[in-house]
């Protein structure tokens, strides 16, 4: 029998396994995933390009077609022909997401929470009187000297690029000009009367796995164009920790912060093109992202963060010129960065904290940031705690058997018949299915538990009693969910006891820290009013299969809703309101920082949390 | 008879006349400039460089030594050998000061005012407690925290090149670091605490002619250094109309730029080397100048200052970072531009203010900063008004016949006895004399005023009755200063009647001002209690020499008081405190211009003020 090579596909995050021997071009088509191959894999034209993340050694040599169509810096840089590069060994691959026909489903949408426009950045139209032999005063005390009493504070300070162009500019529009401020006491901008110059910001949240950019008009708060990307940082490690070792030199530090600044930039690009506007138009950027991706973004060094006591380098809020980080904006455009609460409960959560509105509730209140870390916040207008848990990826696919990202082909949904077993599910994008994202994991562990298949303690019942219940080739026991004929893959897809397991480990993670936050608040599930689940998995994970897998304390159904990207929604919102801006920063200073390991009751809590409910 | 041609040698501003077809090389050597010179002017060496700044089409077309001593570029850039260069017509070239045996001599003595230390930047030594798994917060938290109460006002904002050294500086130094910051509110630095680096700031005096600079160590106001420099702009005219209209295009602008720019750095570079500091110990920079410099310095268009009503592009103070200027100094220095007041009346008046201690006199008091530009102010602590005296350069020797700077070689003082017409003179440097600074020629007139040889009108009297009084080749009238066989020009150095008349318009000009400013503020001349002079000029010139040809209004001699260099002091006051600088503003916002051209009693005032006292 020969050897079967597991190798994983990103940005899907699909694990896909071929004989050892097998071209990648062969095992990728097997699974439905077409690369552009126009000789049909000759080593003749040279299309297949793709990107060996990890295992370069688990790979044959480069062959003479390769040396040919790629240059030595591609090859240096990890770059294959996907019908040169015969399977050895694991293997992690990146393909260009364009070649997947569409782009992974990042979640983007977020709550729409109305929000007074209160925007740091403003504009006057300004008329001032021109110069006379009895009125000498400087070009720029004539603006400031005309312009209403209340659109400014005092004498707003101008900046050098501004002053330049001024001279000829008042004189060319008859001494009338528009003034673009910042917080009414910076001059960013002066522009002709009639000027298209648009007043835009634009806010982004950087996710280690997903960015994604919300341009908006600060004139109206409006959203005129949203974008999203894979990281590109994802070619450099799947998760948080791997970023973070990755970046403990300088080297590998700077080579990231270029990464997820391209892809910034990128998104910039996409939403200019999407709102006909450019990015000189773009005046202000905040941006959000867990405690990690906001100090890479920065060029700030994240190894405190791989150590405990997990301490970041700074956690005040922050204002740069957009030049320091080389964005794609107005020249003279403000970075704000929301502040940091700790080590692994970064901007992102502050910015969730805002979208939820939780600071101000008058009843507690909780937050569920669901990732490869999820953090966790309680709280209400009288105080908030908040934790980080570390729940890994399996949320996102990872570790599960026929696991993938919630992109096209995943089953996200399974409905399990309890007396007959039959199962129903529901693909993204209702082509084949290709493998199961996270909700579609939950749901069917659920279903399975409902159904008595799966007991308490995770184990799966025997196999004779149930259709469907198997053991394969490995001799695990595993659930079929679709069978080979349904799928995209070839081959059938099932539900294994080890992904069980990896279900239970990251559930027990999340219900930990809710559990101890709930005690260090001495409450009781019953009393939180609203439960707010954030993030991707968090918008399609149905809440009913959540309690019965016992990721939550058992809140009451109707409290549980979907917010969406609230982080992103919390950065617009920042965008939007200097008074929501003000209001991030005593957030994050009021919020309290629980840390779960060192906590005296985590290790009893976390073994009870292992279990299924009963 | 040969025709003669007459050439300026710069940086000296002398006037040198030579037979056409003279080489360069030896109507230099005939006026006691002797080039580097090897070959004695074959072509061969190649070390007897100048620049052609003007009229290069008056010289004989480049010789075959010359292609092979200079690049294209060179010659491009006006270079010519001056044993090649034939004199055929006006031209005015540029020697580098070092080969002039000496450098000119500037001004950079000034008042020694005492000041209560109150410097914008500050160092605290600060020692933080690392963190523990119970006290998490940010390394930069924990610094900020450890402030003691009264050293930083709140929160002073990070800069993210310190937060990038910081994780290993705390880490490394067991969390004791030198904080650096700026106003209390800005970090600029984390040093280590037993860091060499000191805390330096530089004051610039940006003249048309000369460039200051004074390094201070900013912890205890002493003065480590000073240094002074021709402005290289003078390559690029010699006034400031000149590098005004030089300034009209961009391309013009950003070339005088960069010139003044280099010129401060090399300054910058000899005050380091002078107090064995690096430019990374200035964490600050003062910049004073008159309006034009301020502006081409900045890179803003000095344009408009060149018509009426001469208005700046911008009057405010200014606070940059030095990066914005490319200023040689610590990346994260803060240059303070004081405020300007008028078109004309620049942050140099402003700094002359401070200094003296104008704005703070219970009496009226005046200041005369004397150049091609003489400003004038009057007031005290109830008001202030000034002006500002198109006087030309003849104070400076130019438009005088054997007219030079202040520099090596300059007869500086003259004294006529009134009765025998006896002549003794000082040279600067105690050597042969070249010519006639500005201070020798108000001496001299004020000693033929004297002796009857001028009368009030400025002509000079019949040459029968005086000894020394004769007329010249061109058949003007003239008095021997100093014959042939004294001086290092081989030719007799004489006052001509020209001369007078250049005089009698500069003084008239500054006399204006002075009598037009004492008008608005209704005041006589005996009621200024004190007259500051400023200035190179102001420093050299006799009072009473000064008194005599009526350059001032009849002030009481006693009450004339000399300050060298005030704008410099100036401008190392408002290094040293914040207060003061603080109070520049007000200055600035309290002084009010009074435009001469279009004064109703400006052309009355000025026909009086061309005659001499009687």
């Amino acid at each position: 029998m020969v050897e079967s090579i597991e190798f994983i596909v990103e940005p899907l995050g699909m694990r896909i396994s071929a004989p050892r021997e097998t071209t990648i071009l062969n095992a990728l088509s097997r699974f439905g995933i077409g690369l552009p191959s126009i000789c049909g894999g000759l080593g003749i034209c040279g299309k297949c390009v793709v990107t060996i993340l990890e295992g370069f050694e688990n790979l044959n040599p480069t062959t003479e077609p390769e040396r040919r169509h790629l240059s030595q810096k591609a090859i240096r840089e990890g770059r294959r022909l996907a019908c040169q590069a015969r399977l050895l060994g694991g293997v992690r691959i990146m393909i260009s997401p364009e070649e997947l026909g569409s782009k992974p489903r990042l979640q983007v949408e977020g709550l729409e929470t109305k929000v007074e426009l209160d925007p740091a950045v403003s504009e006057i139209l300004v008329k001032a009187s021109p110069p006379t032999i009895a009125d000498v005063r400087s070009d720029y005390r004539r603006l400031l000297d005309a312009i209403p009493k209340g659109d400014a504070s005092g004498n707003p300070k101008p900046i050098l690029e501004g002053l330049r162009l001024l001279p000829s500019r008042v004189r060319r529009y008859g001494w009338m000009v528009r003034l673009v401020l910042w917080k009414k006491e910076r001059v960013l901008d002066i522009l002709p009367p009639r000027s298209r110059r648009r007043l835009l910001g634009i806010a982004i949240d950087i996710g280690t796995t997903k960015l994604a950019a919300y341009l908006l008009d600060l004139k109206g708060g409006r959203t005129v164009a949203v974008a999203s990307a894979i990281n590109p940082q994802v070619a450099f490690g799947e998760d948080v920790i791997t970023r973070i070792s990755y970046a403990k030199d300088s080297k590998g530090l700077i080579r990231l912060q270029k990464a997820v600044i391209r892809g910034i930039n990128d998104l910039i690009d996409e939403c200019c093109l999407k709102a006909n506007a450019t990015f000189r138009d773009i005046y202000e950027i905040v941006f959000v992202g867990n405690t990690a991706m906001h100090h890479i973004c920065l060029g700030l060094t994240p190894k405190t963060l791989g150590f405990a006591p997990y301490v970041p380098v700074v956690q005040e809020p922050l204002d740069l010129p957009s030049k320091a980080l080389r964005l794609k904006a107005n020249p003279s455009a403000n970075v704000h960065v929301l502040p940091v609460i700790a080590g692994f409960v970064g901007p992102d959560a502050v910015a969730d904290i805002l979208a939820t509105g939780l600071h101000e509730a008058q009843d507690p209140c909780m937050i569920f940031d669901i990732g490869t870390n999820t953090e966790v916040i309680l709280g209400s207008k009288d105080g908030m705690i908040c934790c980080s848990c570390a729940s890994g990826p399996a949320f996102e696919g990872a570790g599960i058997k026929f696991g993938m990202r919630a992109a096209e082909g995943a089953i996200e949904s399974v409905e399990i018949e309890p007396r007959t077993l039959k199962v129903d599910y529901k693909v993204i994008g209702n082509g084949k299915p290709r493998g199961l994202c996270g909700s579609g994991v939950i749901d069917a562990i659920a279903g399975l538990l409902r159904a008595g298949v799966i007991d308490s303690t995770g184990r799966m019942g025997i196999e004779e009693g149930f259709p469907g219940l198997r053991r394969n080739d490995s001799g695990q026991r595993e659930f079929l969910i679709a069978p080979a004929k349904e799928t995209a893959i070839g081959v059938d897809i099932a539900l294994t006891q080890g992904d069980v397991r990896e279900i239970q480990l990251a559930k027990a993670a999340v219900l930990t820290g809710a559990e101890i936050l709930l005690k260090e608040a001495s409450l009781d599930a019953s009393e939180v009013k609203k439960v707010f689940l954030a993030g991707a998995f968090g918008a399609h994970v149905r809440p009913e299969s959540a309690l019965a897998i016992g990721m939550f304390p058992p809140f009451e159904i109707a409290r549980i809703q979907s917010v969406g990207n609230a982080a992103g929604t919390g950065a617009k919102l920042a965008l939007l309101s200097m008074k929501l801006r003000e209001k991030a920063k005593e957030v994050a200073d009021k919020c309290q920082y629980i840390e779960l390991h060192t906590h005296p009751s985590f290790k009893e809590v976390y073994f009870r949390a292992l279990s299924f409910p009963a």
